[in-house]
């Protein structure tokens, strides 16, 4: 099994996703069977979502170091949780090159399938951002991302961007960079800049 | 695409099911975005978990009318919705004509798939109701339609009278059209005359 | 339709699931329509969510019987909840019996679609846990097997014993038997000696 640089990000990402589901279990009381199953999920939920959707195997029952990942995210939580706090800032950027590879990851594979570009957005997004909905499902909380934050969205507008730099007839190794790119320069700009979307009702 | 009598209520009970997804997410204080998704899910989400079960692709993602419904009931929602109170009656009966229709749908689309008339019944019911389910799901209440209300059994009752108009060897257009109507006269009738199932525990 | 005595722990087990859904709708107050759903749900999901992961049909969907034992343990609970207290030494050997049936099935059934030892694991571990998950995200309660007690555990023990008895060659029907005596085995230690998984924060 032969390493990519993409792999390599796609694995930081998975750890960072581990993590942040790990971390809100933990905080729920959850035993460590419990942090590993809703760090998996965390990780390899939207993903799921999307090849479920798409009618193909989840791409975790055909590798299994999506499953040793999540178990090295509960690893290092158990021994270094009192220094993760410290280094917020490094698994912000993993979280935030995972967001932005699982939704190019989540692109692409659509349109691999045939379907449209629109759906293919879809399917970006649901791979970026449902695994965090199904972590806050089985914690008993209300999604996250559906009252704060851009995040979902970042995913959209980048494949806003992976759709017209395809329609520009640009190679696909630059599609995938440009909509990366634009996911995490979304995603920085929200967080950076404090930028909310309006809620229904301020009364 | 041309666009029959039977679409257009089909969209208009995707616009019902989407405006009460998006009413409930803004009782939870829903940024816009999160409300799309729950109007989505509520709209979209019995007849994806249909589809899921049938083993064929969401039927959302090969039209992209469903997705702009949503929107559009967004919009509507975003500068009517003080004006939504006192539509309520349209917006019931939008509702109940596309529980009737996602009942008819589900069921059909189940025979065609090859299976037998009890699990098109249970597949009627899934696609009418499970939507409300996950909508409340999404926003961490108890599902409502488990406490309240004839909603999902009339759907059930509704493929029953389905099954039994196929037995009788009548034409499909005429099963149909029966399943329809006895899902709205189950549903309007229960509104009307406040009935409830037992619930389990009364002390 | 002969029936083995596979066949006869397989309804045993879905009763007593079925139960323990019924039972926690009961105590929401549900309809009993929502108690119905989530017997089932809790009897059948964790198996569907196996097969929508495998892609084929949930098995609940070919076979009537399901549906009727779920309405069978309504109707038991409707007329003798009072009774259950006292026979729940009986039903605790069910839902055991039931764990160990389903861990096994999922395993199988894995192997048979052609994927790897430790996705059979994963996927005996699915059948046996998530119809709890499942039942606990209908209900709106956190999770309860991600808190309290060894429950997915002993279904991937019990994968482990499976896997080990494949590799030594042993016949199918003996690996099956050493997975569901293992799955019982631990499962009775660990509610006999309240074995318990460490939280992630005890302060």
């Amino acid at each position: 099994m032969s390493v990519t640089f993409v792999d390599l990000l796609d694995y930081a990402g998975t750890f960072a996703f581990a993590i942040s589901g790990i971390r809100m279990a933990s905080e729920k009381k959850f035993d460590l069977f419990g942090a590993y199953i809703v760090g998996m999920a965390t990780a390899c939920g939207g993903g799921s979502m999307r090849d479920i959707f798409l009618g193909v195997s989840p791409f975790w029952m055909t590798k299994w170091i999506y499953l040793a990942i999540t178990g090295l995210a509960l690893v290092f939580y158990v021994f270094c949780h009192k220094f993760i706090s410290k280094i917020s800032s490094t698994i912000f950027l993993f979280d935030t090159i995972g967001l932005s590879l699982f939704a190019v990851v989540g692109f692409q594979k659509t349109i691999d399938a045939g379907f449209d570009y629109w759906v293919a957005n879809v399917m970006g997004m649901c791979t970026g951002a449902l695994g965090g909905v199904i972590r806050d499902i089985l914690i008993n909380e209300v999604p996250l991302i559906f009252r704060r934050d851009i995040y979902a969205l970042a995913c959209v507008f980048g494949g806003c961007v992976f759709a017209f730099a395809l329609m520009m007839g640009l190679p696909n190794y630059l599609c995938q960079t440009a909509c990366a790119i634009s996911v995490i320069m979304i995603r920085m700009l929200a967080v950076h800049y404090h930028w909310q979307l309006p809620t229904l009702k301020d009364e």
